[in-house]
Parts: structure tokens; sequence; C-alpha cells
């Protein structure tokens, strides 16, 4: 039996069996499902099929085959200690990416797909860099895990604490940081762009004591402003959170509205949404428990976004509006983002992953200002005073 | 006689007589000479032609005419002390951007003009912006300058000096800054971006010692590698430098190499020029002299270029690897610029002139390596590995 025989023969299987790269070969673009159908792939190239179904098992047990790669830790490591906190984020941020992506693909009408760069990273760790490019719906579409481990210098965890707690070293300190990151960026200027990013830290103190929080957020940036998008947008993310505490809406809106503020310009990047750090508490369960709430409602808070929008009429003034927010994208992104700042300082880093976030294509115009009563000067108004929403 | 008679009765004097926004009236556009002949204005509504000629009489003097706008210090102000070192600056970078903007505007097929913008800073000073956008020749072009006056913290202060002289004061300094620079980004992709500036700093220390220095630099951003290009420019340059001192081009052309860096991805921004910072040496007189030749020298050193390639043929590849490497330009300027940073951070700065600098369209593209052995891929050699041209 060779390989086309053994993926067809998985065609009988659940929806999403998608595989890709598995013991260095390549598979491209097999995906079932959400009524796409089969779709193309190229050659599979196992020696033999005992090789490929041993294979098989191993990643079935793990159910890793529904990932965008193989996870960066030794899938075997993963499933032997499964209460460790960075296995249970690696797993959770490769099952977040996967059904980002899926959820993405499954609105291309031309079934242009992600392509897939699994990296290795010198210091410690790597990730899967997954970015959809010239799509017919999704302009640029960017979906990011990371798993790094090294030394950091104590100034540079501090800047990575919101609270900027004091670590008292003067010598570098090993640590952990995992983290899924994603930036959308459609075409059709009634659908936002969209970027979230959950992640986990571990830090070593001198002493020998371990310190770790979580970090992350949800936002939006339309081009024009839906009232209805903005508060079922918001009303969805205050769900995910009222889960877990109460009080967390309200501070993480307002925590996420000061963060994305364009200072210069003086108006946000978009209509907000959530962004919090250092959170570590009540517990790290619990904690954990409200991330993967919050990562799992991104897919539930956009999706209607984009199949309500993506098809609108639009046109070269809508698109012209369009790529000067992109330029104003680019602003935040290079000036204020400490992720993108501490990413692109940070020797080694791998910066076309840091720097996929950017537009496709970007506007900069010396004085524009939209023309009074338009809807262009209608989402500004809302940039330049965020509202409540819900 | 009205004010529209006495424009035509200008219409015998010598060539590129301008005559723009003067008593607060808008006069747009009123430019002779240089075989463009005589272009559209709008209505000039002096009151009387009395008041209208005593104020051409008060500019004749100044010969400010000549100027994109009324200078920023008071006209009789700069004639009574000529010899002050802030007056000679403000009228060397009048004159430096109207000679540019006129050249500029001479290689536009269409007769596209600058838009100009005289603007006041509250806490002191203003300056004049002038923007040439969606032209056939240029795509954005912003020739601006600014003379300003306030009070900066030591460390602000010790941020603006390259080799950081300490200052020894807790408290806010008086400062004076003024400067002129240009980025020019044209359509063509073999027409190379540039972009020059010279400023003049002052700043008085707690003791009251009065401290000053000169800053400055030009520097090439081609799309397409021109040996013979590269080699004018830096050619032009380099004689206008050993005029004053010969080991100023060697070592001012090194420091443009090493700051127009952008270090993520290490590569440069283009293929540099000169660029310095803290010259106060020999004195006054000669640092002012040698800045004016390396200002007086960007009109011979760029001009030739524009004209030589604008009208080549290009397609839509040539067209998006101009768009990349912008993409980089705005890279730089928001990520490491100094003046860029500096300016955004400043409180009331003008954040549209500070970002004038940046394209009218940029684009990114994950991961993209043109093919060896291409052009693309030639320009990209030099880009990693900078070269001597002279």
């Amino acid at each position: 039996m060779n390989a086309l025989r053994h993926t067809i023969s998985l065609a009988s299987l659940s929806t999403f069996q998608l595989l890709r790269r598995s013991k260095g070969q390549h598979i491209r673009g097999f995906l079932l499902g959400t009524g796409l159908g089969l779709t193309t792939f190229s050659v599979v190239t196992y020696a033999d099929a005992a090789a490929a179904e041993d294979h098989a098992k191993v990643k079935q047990t793990l159910n890793a085959s529904r990932f965008m790669a193989e996870p960066i830790t030794d899938p075997k490591e993963l499933l032997a200690d499964k209460d460790n906190m960075r296995h249970r984020m690696e797993l959770l941020i490769l099952e977040i990416q996967a059904e980002f992506c899926r959820a993405l693909e499954a609105e291309e009408n031309c079934g242009q797909r992600f392509a897939v760069d699994r990296w290795k990273r010198a210091e410690g760790g790597g990730g899967i860099t997954c970015v959809l490019q010239d799509g017919d719906v999704f302009e640029k579409a960017g979906v990011n895990i990371s798993v790094v481990t090294g030394w950091l210098p104590p100034a540079a965890v501090e800047q990575m604490r919101a609270r900027g707690k004091k670590l008292n070293s003067d010598k570098k300190l090993p640590f952990y940081a995992s983290g899924v990151s994603a930036v959308i960026h459609p075409r059709n200027p009634h659908v936002p762009t969209i970027h979230f990013n959950y992640r986990y830290f571990e830090v070593e103190t001198a002493k020998g004591e371990k310190q770790w929080w979580f970090g992350g957020g949800t936002d939006l940036t339309p081009y024009y402003l839906s009232e209805k998008d903005a508060c079922h947008f918001h009303q969805t993310l205050k769900s995910a959170c009222d889960e877990h505490d109460s009080t967390y809406y309200p501070r993480f809106k307002k925590w996420c509205d000061d963060y994305f503020r364009i200072k210069h310009r003086n108006e946000s990047r978009g209509i907000g949404g959530i962004f919090f750090d250092d959170i570590d508490t009540p517990n790290q369960d619990s904690a954990f428990k409200f991330v993967s709430s919050c990562a799992k409602a991104v897919i539930p808070s956009y999706m209607p976004l984009v199949r309500n929008n993506k098809n609108r009429e639009y046109g070269a003034n809508e698109r012209q509006w369009q790529l000067l927010r992109r330029g104003r994208y680019v602003e935040f992104n290079l000036i204020y983002d400490r992720g993108t700042k501490f990413g692109l300082y940070t020797p080694g880093a791998r910066y076309e992953s840091i720097l996929m976030s950017l537009p496709l294509h970007a506007r900069w115009e010396y004085m524009h200002e939209p023309s009074p009563k338009s809807e262009e000067s209608k989402l500004l108004k809302v940039l330049r005073n965020p509202k409540e929403w819900v």
C-alpha cells in the first residue's frame, strides 16, 4: 500500500483530519470536512507502509494530526507529563492555531491555504508560522505559535512584565515562553482586522524560585464601523471573561483601550477588545482555564463578522481608506507594540514571524482627514474616544 | 492696480520668482522660470495696492520671495543680525528648501506642485512643510524646515547628541534647533529615493554656558543598482566634503553605513552617502560652511539620477520590488531612526511633518527573497555588505 492509498483510506475519518509534514516528508493541503471536500495534496513519499502506519499511531494517540505541524516539544514528552503547565500550554496553542487556520481557510472561496513553516531556534525551542497571503478573502493572515527557552537579562524579563516586579539579580535568568499570536488582514474593507495573542511565561530567579504568569488579549480593527459587529465582538469576549471573574472584562477592556493607543496621533488602533498581562491569580490552573476560554472565544467573536461582510461591495475609496488605516496599524506595531520591540531587539529573533503582523499593503498620505459626516469620519470619532460596547 | 495685475507685472522679473502665502493671504503655485511658464494661481486679495507694494519691498530686501513661505523668524530680525548663527542657518535652510522644491517641480511633466504648510509651534518657533503627492515623477516628496525653541530635559538633549556629552543638570535646559530635511520617493523604480537632513542645535547648560553643534547627512536608497549612478552620487558628496577636510568623507561615509542599518534584517536601508553629528570643529563659521556645502551638493548629486531614469520602462515586477523595499524603509524609520523617535516622543510634535518621510505605498510579504542572479538580488548583496563607491 503506498502513501497515496493510505491517505485516501483516511478519507472516511471524521472532519478536519489534516496531515502535514510528518517525518520530514511534506504533505500539503490534505483537508476534509466543513463541506470543502477533498482538496489537492502533493505526493507522499513514505518509504514503506509500516513506517507510515507506526507514525500515524503515535500521532493519533496525541491527536497531533489535527495540528498544523508536529509539536515543538517531543510528543512522547508532551504525553508523559500532561499536568506540566508548559505542556498544557503547548497543546492549547497548537489546537488554537490549527482551529483558527482551518476556520479561516474555510472562508476562502478559491481554496487558498496556509503555508506552514516549522522552525527551530538555535538557543532552544522553536515555532510554527502559518501564513496565508493573497487569498481572495484574506489579503494576509498570519497565525504563529512559539515555544522558546533561553537566558534573559533581568532588565529584559522585567520589561516583559507589566507590573515591573523586581527580580533582584544581575545575572542572566533562565526563562520559558510559549504563546499563540495572529493578525488577520482581510481584503474587503467591511471585514475588520483581528489580532490576538495568548502567552505563558516562566522565569527562575537567582534564588531558584520559579515565577510564572499569563498574558494576552484579542482586539478588533474595523475600517468601517458596524455597531452590531462591535457589540457582538465585545459581548463574546465579555462572556468568556465573565465565566471566570466578573471584574475581568471591564478591567481588561480598559487596559486594551490604553495599550493600543497611537499616542502621537491621539487615536486608538482599533475598537479594542481585551488585553491583560501578568495574570498569576487565583492559581495556575484557573489562570490557564481563563486564558483557554479567551483563546477559544476568538472564532465565535470574529468569524461571523467575516462571513457576514466578506462579499459586501466596495470601491476604490473604501480600499484607499483601508490602506491608510493599515498604515496606522504599521505605525502602532513598529513604534509602540512591546511584543514587536521585544522581539526585534532579541538577538537571533525570527523577524519574519514577528513582522508577519504587517499588512500586505499600507499607505501614508500627508494630512489626510475624512470629510465630516462620512463613514470614515464616524470610525475616527470612536478611535479618538473609545466607547463602551456592552 | 489690483493684486492680479501686480503679480502679472512681476512676470518680467528673473526666473524662480515665487510668491506664496504672504500677509496671511493664500497665493498658490505662481511660478516662473526653467521653461515651465506661468502656471495657475488662486486669487490674490490684497486690500489695496499700496499695502501689497510695501510688503513686496520688505520681502525683496530679504529676497524672501524666493522662499516657499515667509521665514519663521521676523524678516526684520533676520536682517538686523546677519552674523547670528541662528539667522544664518534659517536663511540657509529656507534657500535649500526652495531650491530643492523647485528643482523637483521642474521634473514633473504635468505641472504637479508642492503644497505648502507654514505652521507654528505653541512652545516656540515653527516650520514650513512642503509636500508633493501623487505627481507623475514623484509619488511622494516631502521637504521640511523647522526652527524651534523650547525647554528639554537633559536626558533628551543628551540623546540628541551622538557622543553623549554629559550636561550635569537635573533641570530642563533651554534649546534651539533648526534644520531642513527631505525624503523623495519617486514613482519609477529606476529612480532612487533620496533623504537628507541638515541641522543646527544650541543648548544652554545649567551654568549658562552655550553649547552648539551641527549634524546632517544625505543618503540614497535605490531599488535597482546602477554602479554609475552610485559612484556619481558618492563622488558629489565626497567633493563637497573634501573642500573642507579630507578625512570627512571616509569617516562620514562609514558613519552613514553604520547608522542606516536595519539591524533585525542585517541589511542597510540603501547604499548610504554621508552622515555626521555633533560637529563643532574647527569653529562655528567653518562648520556652518561645511554644512552649507553638503546641503548645496544635494541637487547636483541627485537630479541627474532623476532626469536620466525617470522615463525608463518598468513593469509590475519592478513596482512590487520597489514597494517591498519601501516597506523596509518604513521599518527603519519607525524602529531605528533617532530623529523620528525623538520627534514622535516629543510632546506637541507635529507628527504629520515627521511622518511625511513615509512612502505613499509600502508592501510586506512573508519570507520574500529575490531569485539568485536577478537584479533585485544584486542590490540586496550590496545592502548586506556595503561597499566603497569612490
